[in-house]
């Protein structure tokens, strides 16, 4: 039950510090406003720094924070399918519940944000052309650039690293892979990023709020999803895990 | 009294480094001038850092150099009531003492600055959007994203972090704070941290300044103590403390 | 055998991170089109982290991921000659898959950029002054910049770094180079990463690409191998090997 | 004599590093070209951690690269007199040949730029205002923000720190000092990296250059080498050394 606890603070954490650089950037107003990419992937990777360290301190030793990263442990076998199934619940739930911490950190600031898709753009993912299978592969590939380098990261071959620079590694990586492979669909790289935030969109009282474009709300969780166990099979035939 | 010092001079150090990045990046003619949010972000945390270590080695184990961690301890025990007021009492002194050296630092500068604001933002917080209740409320979430992720980090549940990485993760953790959430308010998340510099800012004989704007300085003094309160309530709560 | 797999996979990583950040740079439309060399540095670090980490969990524990860098260690014995030949191939073979790689996850954004040189620019470096001699000094510095401060890292005499520290570091290295010596040419300080996606360029059926600049190819080629034996007699000559 | 040779060579790459970035951001055509202060204090900060790496590597575990950290170490003990000014001699013969190597790395362009100042400004500091007592006393607290935290980090009362973070965390702060305290003077807090490089501008063939400004260039001398021995009374007075 802790386990479920930790994944879901640890993601509730991610998002806050996640979806808050998104509003931080994009919202009218704000001290940050267009403060650019460098600001939006470091914000990112701190979140997952933080979101680890609150994920295991408080009993979820895997600290996933990503249902694409419990699947493909569920591939390995560190979770049965039910257990699997109760984190990826428990993380989407910490994500949701993250994502209305910002709504409320930047309560007077969506008012004043013409902007429907910016608004949207603080919660969810959406892909700067839209081509479902090229957004789908991009998806794909930022996932299995996320999983592949954990494997690696904390394999038996390195040998193992300092305490607590794990989960550092881990936000740098995420920082990488927005630098990297976040410009053609925003990196989602996590079904539970995407959804949470954009229920969160559906049911919240955001002012001046446009649609959540559920159309494509099933492309960063299927690619994710799909990414994590493609990075099951290249670990496997590897020999990372 | 050694604890005392060091709160003292940890905060002074942070005031330097924070209130000078803003300096460096508000001021006339600083080879800095408008260099952003991510040089204004990592000033701050850097000067985290240092503060921290220099509490640290000046016999200040502790190293909150902010009253409303100060608090939150107090509340789990590690300070009796009276230990509480007198560091904080030695954190507020410190921040004043080091808003009076970026003062020195910048000496030129305030004379051909115009903006009053400017001048002022060196010093203290200011609100994007002036709203005092959306204000607080974003002053709480950020001391709360501040001092839970201490918790973590420091918690028995991680086992540990290698010599000297925990100064270096809380002031990325700083950092993180600023990027995703210091856009509304300018994130204080410190009381000293603002009413220290705001003091000399009243006090100083700055050139062309304007009102120190009192009306607002008891908003990142409440709303980071009861965030600091808080977050005491939620770390007990999941078991981090 | 693994030695050359871990090569080619942490080179392909590598890549991928590299690459991709370009991509991500300059590519129209991308989300983070136009944002800096900030963000193209800490890509290309980020990337010689994750494909450090990669090579080493999957039998590379040299992890060089670079032919100058293989050329200097086979000067000093760690390899024979025909074994360094057949790193430096998986090496380029990587470098080309990661290419292939980037392509793909940034697959509609090749059509509506016009700027063949940019799309080039993705793939492999090219000078910012075209001399030939000024542009071979240039990667000679720079790889020289690379090679001499890996050999201190990891020299005797700095007696040891935390596990898994060793990566970071010469990642931050890495970002170091690009930000200080970059500017000239692009700092490609790597054969396999010049050669290998430029082969890419020249094979994938890239929307509207224009010509792969072979003229230039062979000083990003030179250039770095002509570094790392320069690095391996001056890192002899101060004791650093 | 190693310990001078360490020095020596530490100093080189540091100015490598930390001229080349400035070369890399104010001269034309550069790619780097107006990447901004983010740039700037990373690429020295970076210059900082492989310098001191390299002066490690190379048989100087003091690895200063700096007079007036040499000063204060003097001053504690560390060194006699005739040893420190010999060291001091190592940091400026390196620091010149440092700067040597960055004038040949951006060979080509030196005649492109036609900005006297930008050209003078990749080797030595000039203030933002010129104003000698403000500039000195900007000297003075930049270095003592310098020393002061680098007692702290290396004192008794911190415990130790991870093998090989400690060049990192100084690395870092010399980021946050740039970022910080930067702007009025251009944060020489370093004799040696000021006069060395003006000395290679004075005697090199650079192609247009102006004058090499003697007169400002006691200033990143004198300010340094006070703000070193102010720094020594603070530290001992606090019980950092």
């Amino acid at each position: 039950m802790t386990n479920l606890m930790g994944e879901f603070l640890g993601t509730m954490v991610l998002i806050v510090f996640g979806c808050g650089v998104v509003a931080n950037v994009l919202l009218k107003k704000s001290k940050a406003e267009g403060a650019g990419w460098i600001v939006i992937t470091f914000g990112w990777g701190i979140g997952v720094i933080m979101g680890v360290f609150t994920a295991v301190a408080t009993g979820a030793p895997q600290a996933d924070l990503n249902p694409a990263v419990t699947l493909a442990k569920m591939m390995i076998g560190t979770y049965t399918a039910p257990h699997a199934v109760t984190t990826m619940v428990a993380e989407l739930a910490g994500a949701f519940v993250g994502a209305v911490i910002v709504w409320l950190a930047f309560l007077p600031h969506w008012e004043i944000t013409e902007d429907k898709g910016a608004k949207l753009g603080v919660f969810c993912t959406a892909p700067a052309i839209r081509s479902f299978p090229a957004n789908i592969v991009c998806e794909i590939i930022g996932t299995m650039a996320l999983i592949i380098p954990i494997f690696a990261i904390f394999s038996k071959g390195v040998g193992g690293i300092a305490p607590g620079f794990g989960p550092y590694l881990v936000g740098f990586l995420v920082v990488g892979i927005g630098l990297s492979l976040g410009g053609p669909t925003g990196y989602a790289i996590n079904p539970a990023r995407d959804l949470g935030p954009r229920l969160a969109h559906f049911v919240l009282p955001i002012a001046g709020k446009g649609g959540s474009d559920w159309e494509y709300s099933w492309v960063p969780v299927v690619g994710p999803l799909v990414g994590g166990g493609l990075a099951y099979f290249v670990g496997k035939a590897v020999g990372l895990i």
